[in-house]
């Protein structure tokens, strides 16, 4: 996915959210702005969406001086998940495809992003979620990837959202490694926010030695390709995992909302929808 | 009303919108982007957003030469507010109150606005604004106003907005000039768009001269700030002509929806508010 004009606004209004976010008074918050404005007037048009921000929320913790403007929001959505963790497991035991549950639950957790607004209502997109219709359903071929994988690669996303994702890993069955954002970039998951949500006790959690949005595979570390590339199947959350990594093989399996115009465009699913997508074009690795 | 942090990314949203109303093609588009992402970036921070408007729509009209984007989508609010007039005026002929009524329906014209949103529903905001108390209500001032005018200058807003302001023109019961803008800028009414709605059957319809969002004085031709002076009392429409002209003293009434989080913090009333204003600050002229 390209960065599309659509996304110059939005990168601005990121830009300032992140400033109040991480307590900046006016002035810090006019310094980021600006500079934001120079970031985009200067912006490669072939870059996506998460490689600009990486730059715009570079530019925050440079100018506020907050390594980790979100962690408040971060801590809070982590706190309000982990007390639904129980709720979100009977749903999951009482299901009569405890599978499609778990994913469908995984997908209801990526609402907890601050990138595309700061609003939203956890419980009632969890109800939703659990009835809505996929727009993209590869279930078929996730469930034949599944059954024919020893292992499986997992791409964070949002924490809060990674107890959601601990419900799905508890369910596929399978030995899981974690991979998280090797630094603070928006409310994203790192290290820390995924032991906070219990991660480790189902999962080997790992870095992928980045703190860009996504997966930029060239910003990982060296350690971290080697897994992607040795992957059988690799479950990518959210938005900006797409964005990185759609045409990227087969054995890659988007779980997502479509939290915003440009990118429902993008999967040709109507604002709002829920997608299990397999990824195309050759791998990059693996098999 | 200065321009606030939040109205950058806001401008450089609504850039993007008049490209695309005006029909640019992909090329343009970035163009307008960048050429306003040059404005935003040296502006004056002491602008006020319809001083900003009314440069990023110059950058649009310039680069796409289109010297009205909106035109088509004016036209279309015309008629459509058009064939609801025989309904508002029946609304306002049956009310136990007309001069409030109508006082209404003009704050419910105000949401044909293409600046916040493209989107609005017509008719559900009428009913609504009928029924909605107000934030800020001068109301008793507006009557006394009223009662001690020889005549009124009307600032106009939108196209289709005006058909609205008719039915309260025809209400009010005095000889009223109708100041519209000199040139077009967003959907914002011209002698035009003023003339399709039927104005000039209520009201002596003039030019403010200029064509910058809301009333910037200084902008404004030496006939219309002539009229202006020697207003006694002046009915102001929609969230420019506040933003322009709030301080300008108490025979100024605004008419207006707050429609943006910047302005209904201002106006220290939540968004989605119904305001009758009196002015602020000494009278520039007039009395």
């Amino acid at each position: 996915v390209k960065t599309y004009l659509d996304c110059y606004p939005c990168f601005l209004r990121q830009a300032l959210d992140a400033a109040r976010y991480s307590g900046a008074d006016d002035d810090q918050q006019r310094a980021v702005l600006l500079l934001a404005l120079d970031a985009l007037r200067s912006l490669d048009p072939a870059s996506t969406p998460p490689e600009i921000g990486d730059v715009i929320h570079g530019i925050v913790r440079r100018e506020t001086g907050a390594t980790d403007p979100y962690a408040r929001a971060k801590k809070e959505a982590t706190e309000q998940a982990l007390a639904l963790y129980h709720r979100l497991k009977a749903i999951v035991n009482e299901a009569p495809d405890p599978l499609e549950t778990a994913v469908r639950l995984a997908i209801a957790g990526n609402i907890i992003d601050l990138a595309p607004s700061s609003a939203y209502d956890l419980w009632a997109t969890v109800e939703r979620v659990l009835d809505q219709p996929f727009a993209v359903d590869d279930g078929p071929a996730f469930r034949e990837a599944l059954a024919a994988a020893d292992g499986i690669l997992y791409l964070a996303d949002n924490a809060g959202e990674t107890v959601f994702d601990r419900v799905l890993i508890e369910t596929l069955g399978h030995p899981v490694t974690y991979a998280v954002k090797g630094g603070p970039v928006l409310n994203d998951a790192t290290m820390e926010d995924a032991i906070a949500a219990g991660l480790e006790l189902a999962a080997e959690v790992v870095s992928t030695g980045s703190e860009a949005p996504g997966t930029v595979l060239r910003l990982c570390s060296a350690e971290f390709r080697g897994r992607y590339e040795k992957a059988q199947m690799i479950i990518a959350k959210g938005q900006a995992n797409y964005e990185t990594l759609s045409g990227e093989g087969d054995r890659l399996f988007f779980l997502l909302q479509t939290k915003c115009a440009v990118l429902a465009q993008d999967v040709g699913a109507p604002q709002g929808s829920i997608i299990l997508k397999q990824g195309s074009g050759s791998n990059g690795g693996g098999r």
